[in-house]
This record gives C-alpha cells, sequence and structure tokens, in this order.
C-alpha cells in the first residue's frame, strides 16, 4: 500500500470516527432524560429481535468462526468467539435482565433542606458517551450497549475484528428494538470498520465527544488504553487475588475457600492466585490446603516453607508473586501472621479482591480495613468479586482505579450526578 | 545560566519532588487509618500554632507583599496576598471548623445482605495523596491542607511563589499540629521551591504517588492544569452561570435573584454572567432588569432587545455570550422561553451554575431536569454555588467534570470508597 493511499484510509477513519461521536453526543443528550419505559422497551424489543435473527447472528458467527480457525486463533479463542442457540438466548435473556433493572437515573442521592430554606437535591444523571473497547466474545456488544442504554448514556462499541460479523449481527438486532421503541439510532453505534486506527481516536476522545473509555480484554489492550487514554477509564488491569489463611482458620473453611477462589473458573479477574497461609498455623493447614490444590489439578509454586511439606511444590520466583495466571496454577507463601499477609499483598498485588479466612473478628477487621483494595471479603471465596453476586445486576466490567467507579461497574457507576436546588426567591446577604 | 546548571537544577527539583511523592505516600497510608480524633487534634494545635505564630506569619506576608509590591503585581493580587490579624484569625477558625466536620472515612455509603448470607458494605476510603496548585491566597495552604487531613489524605501544596514566604509560614504551624499530634509530618508538605517545574512533576504524577490534582486560581492555571495532567483533575475552568428570567417570573423576585447572582461578589466562580430573559415577558421584565443592573453600577451589553429598551446598554458580541467577566458587566440576551434559555446555556455555557426565576413548577422542573449543569436553582441565587452554603462545609473548589466530584469539593469529595464483604464460610456455586 503506498503512503498516500495508507494516509486517506487513515483521514477516513478520523473523519468516520468524528462523525459517530457527533451522532453519539446528540443521541445521548436526548437519551439523558428519556422515560425508563421507552429505554427498557427498547433492550425488550432487542431481545425479541435477537430470537427472531438468531439464524442470521449463527450465519455471520460461523463466518468469524471458520476465519478464527484459518488464521490459526487458539482454542481459547474460538470458544470466546463461537455463539449457539443457547448463547444466543442467554444474551436475549441478558437483555431482559437489564431492562428489568431499576432505572438509576433522576434517583436522588441524596436531599436536604438549608436554614435559608433552600432544598438541595443530588439527583443521578448520565455520564454521556461510553465508549467501549473488546476482543473477541460477541455478548459485549448485546450487553455493555444495552447498560449504556439502561444508565442513559450513549454508547461506542468498538469489538475485535475477528468477531466482527458477528457483532454486526447482534448490533443489527439493538437497532430493531432501538428503532422500534424511537430513540435515536445513534444511541448504541458499532464502529463498522477493523482498522485500528480507530482505537486510537477513541483514545484521543473524539473532539470531546466521548466521555469514558471501558477496556474489556487481555492486558494488553487494558494497559495500552490505561497508558494512552486522553479521557477516564473504568478498568482493572489484572487481578492478583490473594486468600491469606490466618491462625484462627477453621481449616474446612479454609480448604473450601480456596479450592472456590482459584479453581471454580481460572479464568476470571477474580480468581485467587496467590494463597497466603500464616506461619502460626502452617504446622496443621499448609500441607492439607496444598495437597488438596494439587488433587484438584492445581500447580503450586511455593516458597521454601511450601515446598518443604510436598515434593510436587515448585520453587517461586519473585516474579509468581505479581502474576495473575488465569490458569490452574497458584503460588503460595508462608506469612507472618496478618501484618505479614497484608504487607504481601501491598507490595505484590493489584488492589482488585483480597479475602481473609479467620474465626477472629477483631483480625478479619484489620484486614477489611486497613487494606485498600476494590474488594475485602471476610471467609468467602475471591470469586464472589461480580457485580451480579453483589446483587447489583449487570456489569459492565470491574474497576481497580480509585476515582469515580471501584470494584463492579452496573448501571449506578455509569452515572454522574447533579444538584437541583429549590428556593423561594432566596439570596445570599 | 549555562544549560549544564539549568539542568543540573532541572534534575534537583525532579529528585525533589520524586522525594516528597514517596514520604506522601507513605505518610498517605498511615492516615488511611487514623482515627478521626487524632486527626481532629491536629487541626485545633494547628489553629492554636496559628494564632501563637501570628507575628512570624504577619512578618513573612509583609515581605512577600513588599515584594509584591515592588514587583508591580495588581492592587486584586495584592489583596489576596495581604493577611492582617483578622484575616490570620480567620484561617485558624476555619481549620477548627474543619475538625468539627464529621469524618467520612469508614462511613458507610450503602450496606445490603445477599440471599447467600453475604453481607456487603460500600465503605468510604481516601482517595490517598492529593496535589493542590495555587496562586497567591495564602490562606488556601491551610484550607486545602486541612481538608486533605480530615478525609486520611495526604497533601502535597505547590503555591504561587509571590506567597512562599507567607506559605511557609502558616505551613509551620500546620506541621506544629501535626506533630502535636503525633502525625507524619509529610501529611502536609509545602513543595519549597518556586520553580515551575516542580508543577510539571506533579503533573506528570510523581511517579504513581499522586492521585489527583486540584488546581485553584485563574483560567490559565486550571486550563494548564486540564490540558497536561496525567492524573485525575478536580476543576472547573470557569463559570459562565446564568440566570434565566421566565415569562411566570415575579418581577420583584426576578430583580432581586438578578443583582445578587451578578452583583453580591463578582468576582466568584458561581457569579452570574449572562440575564436570558423570556420573549414572552420582555416587555414588562427586560427594561426594569437591566435599570436596576445599571443603577447598581454594572456594564450591560445585550442583543438588539436589551439595546432597545436601554441606550446605556452596550451591543454584546458573539464572544460575550461565553465570557466569565469576573466584574461588573453582564450580557442580556432574549430567548424564546425556556426551550430558548436552555439552548443558550447548552451552546454558550460552562455546565457550572444556572438559575431559572419562575412561579411556573413545570417549567422550573424542565430546567432542573433537562439542563446538565453541575448545580441548577429554581428561585435562587446562582452565587448558593458554595460548599458552605449547600452545608457541606468548606470546600477545597468546585467541580465541573463529571467523574467521581461534582459542584462542591467537600471532605466527602475528596473519598473513593471499597467494599466489605462479610461471610461464614460461602463458595460461589
Amino acid at each position: 500500500m503506498t503512503i498516500v493511499k495508507m494516509n486517506a484510509e487513515r483521514q477516513d477513519v478520523t473523519a468516520l470516527m468524528a462523525e459517530i461521536g457527533r451522532a453519539a453526543r446528540a443521541a445521548a443528550t436526548k437519551l439523558a432524560h428519556t422515560p425508563t419505559k421507552q429505554k427498557d422497551a427498547a433492550l425488550l424489543a432487542a431481545a425479541m429481535a435477537m430470537r427472531a435473527n438468531v439464524d442470521d447472528i449463527l450465519n455471520a458467527n460461523a463466518e468469524d468462526v471458520a476465519d478464527a480457525v484459518k488464521n490459526g486463533l487458539t482454542p481459547a479463542m474460538i470458544d470466546r468467539l463461537t455463539l449457539d442457540v443457547k448463547r444466543v438466548e442467554a444474551i436475549a435473556r441478558a437483555l431482559e435482565d437489564i431492562a428489568a433493572l431499576p432505572d438509576p437515573v433522576g434517583t436522588k442521592i441524596a436531599e436536604w433542606d438549608r436554614p435559608n430554606g433552600l432544598h438541595i437535591e443530588r439527583v443521578r444523571t448520565p455520564l454521556g458517551v461510553i465508549g467501549i473497547v473488546y476482543e473477541s466474545r460477541p455478548n459485549v456488544t448485546a450487553d455493555a450497549g444495552a447498560l449504556c442504554l439502561k444508565s442513559g448514556n450513549a454508547a461506542i462499541l468498538r469489538g475485535g475484528s475477528e468477531a466482527l460479523r458477528s457483532s454486526k449481527a447482534i448490533h443489527a438486532s439493538l437497532i430493531e428494538g432501538i428503532v422500534a421503541s424511537n430513540l435515536p439510532e445513534a444511541s448504541i453505534q458499532l464502529v463498522p470498520v477493523a482498522d485500528r486506527a480507530a482505537v486510537g481516536e477513541m483514545l484521543r476522545g473524539l473532539d470531546g465527544n466521548l466521555d469514558v473509555i471501558v477496556p474489556r480484554g487481555g492486558k494488553s489492550l487494558v494497559g495500552r488504553v490505561q497508558d494512552e487514554a486522553r479521557v477516564p477509564v473504568f478498568a482493572h488491569l489484572e487481578g492478583v487475588c490473594h486468600v491469606y489463611v490466618d491462625r484462627d482458620a477453621d481449616l474446612d473453611m479454609a480448604r473450601n475457600i480456596v479450592l472456590n477462589s482459584k479453581l471454580r473458573r481460572t479464568g476470571i479477574c477474580g480468581a485467587a492466585e496467590t494463597l497466603l497461609v500464616d506461619e502460626a498455623c502452617a504446622a496443621t493447614h499448609l500441607k492439607p490446603l496444598i495437597e488438596a490444590l494439587i488433587a484438584e489439578g492445581c500447580e503450586v509454586r511455593g516458597d521454601a516453607a511450601a515446598q518443604a511439606v510436598d515434593a510436587r511444590v515448585k520453587p517461586a520466583t519473585e516474579e509468581d508473586w505479581r502474576t495473575e495466571y488465569l490458569d490452574a496454577i497458584i503460588s503460595v507463601c508462608v506469612v507472618k501472621g496478618v501484618d505479614g499477609a497484608m504487607a504481601h499483598i501491598v507490595e505484590y498485588g493489584s488492589a482488585h479482591t483480597e479475602a481473609i479466612v479467620t474465626g477472629n473478628a477483631a483480625t478479619a477487621e484489620r484486614f477489611l480495613t486497613e487494606l485498600d483494595s476494590a474488594i475485602l471479603l471476610h471467609n468467602a471465596s475471591t470469586q464472589f468479586a461480580d457485580g451480579g453476586e453483589f446483587g447489583m445486576g449487570a456489569e459492565i466490567g470491574i474497576a481497580t482505579g480509585k476515582f469515580h467507579a471501584r470494584g463492579p461497574v452496573g448501571v449506578e457507576q455509569l452515572t454522574s450526578f447533579k444538584y437541583a436546588v429549590r428556593g423561594t426567591g432566596q439570596v445570599r446577604p
């Protein structure tokens, strides 16, 4: 390709993305005060359309999958990409679940009266235009678009090129629902080209028409977005989550929680990656915990103490303590009580999710109070780190930043607020 | 100065600021779970120290003022810089007021139970390290430092070079209080050098040791921080605030609110800059409102309709509608009802604060619901846009961004939150 042609195409993408941004802003202005019923009707109609169009969606997906096989994508990637009737039905049902959530927009977060008679309300408002940059899961197209719509935000979706046909087919059903409910078509836009320059334009903020970016995918995608975005980002780079088994832990409870935290699903961000065992109970707890993990097929990499109790334990390197395996591998370390555990977590963790197992309420309080991860659990599995499990409904992701949204990012976290002040002619003395 | 020497000094500032950042992070880690009493004791001791050291503070200030006069600073700048016994007492009393505020850290924002027995709490946590970049008001040193301390955050203060001696003297009293209460000295640090490179280092985030920047000062300072900061910013670039007088407005109430919004204090960000009058009441309301403004010494710049009712009205240019005068000047425009008013505000406003004067509740609701400025008032002066007036206590500033903090930024807005989840051994199915 000549440089002239490349520049021309680059300019085309810039112009296309600018136009998408303007259309999104115009749609967002309307969505900000669209009645709940009208938004919900769009989502329900989209779910119906999804079911009616299941053949189109599966045909488009089959083409994507065929290309993926041809291009040598990994089995895990192909699995994430592949749809079937059951998965399409799950996508449709997720739209209905989102429609059933309470509408955050317009709700009062707080209200109070002033001595001068002013009545002050803090009222939820949408954020505006939300950009979602994701990889090969086509269901994100529907989930993320629906969460934005429900919270009164316009969405700009930029999915992975390997799922573009699937995403377009799903997006067509969303548009059917949006049009049926008389909302602006630009309420949920899908970037129609695979050109990577489109992501660069989104990171630069589309001339002020993009308010926040949510990256969904692997560490390299999230890292690029966090490093380069000129607008706020809701994300977590990784979840190096810990389970700390304290001297006052019941061994059976500890074993259940450790196995579940690590192995229920190894590929999610709330999966535990490191087990910390209090030296005061290492003599009784360390060996059975390691044996249980190995018996369930988990590779164990440990410090000297962990290696000493089982010959199958491999030596852990300094790098292991910082690693999010997302696989059936765990690092194990003996620490000096809750202080040692907290020091290890501060040093090596990613401030996502940590659990303590202990029967000692005072020790648990210290762990929950002094650590500053997004989610801290006492006597429960780290795999509960999930908006649905928290009862917050569907989530667009989990954030580890401390600004605006933290932990599961659901419809409430996709809103801002404003102050509505009602008076009777008050002026300031 | 040789380039070699400049580079050496630049490197000194880089090293100095990196060290300040590291010390702040270490202090923040302790402050995050310092008991309320200990923080309040530090603030009360600092107020006492401020009174005991009043001579030192006034002597240091006199040197700053003498230099300012020599360097030809404007009378307004010199007024902002100048301290006297009364102003020092006001600074001390502000510290006591901040000590008396409720401590946001550790308070539960929400809590709920899950069907599986998990108890979930959303708990306020400090943000971490807050940088404040300000100009010549020495009182910001005490106010901002105290607000950060109260909310469990470490503060890095970078005041204007013209007030450096005053700020150092005030800071010395803060440190007395901090040391008396056994808190880390680095809880509130003042950048001790006037070199502008220090601001650049703060904008780059001090190697991850600065979590948010609050600029306090003129538009060029705030604009630079917003453009260049690599960390979140709580700020408003400007307050182009509007008063809209609707067809259903009582004239006397409208006159009171317009005069107060514009003229009570013209230099604050909540001062009105543009008056919008409904064409349906222009015949009765426009002339008396303009006459009242002119009678109070306000210059009026208007559209053709405003010029037609009073020969003293100067023509407004397109630029006037976008201008924050911060002076006794107002732009006046006749609009087509509330829709015209809202269109004008969206086109020209800065999303800070807008007021509607009307006896029609439905019209007021549209104005409060459909507009998306940080603060919207019905039948009240725009000059209420202030954390103290809102009953939120002292504020570190007013934010017009939609992320995290919006409107007055008080101690609550200087916090994040985390989730504390308590279980009895729950694992995820």
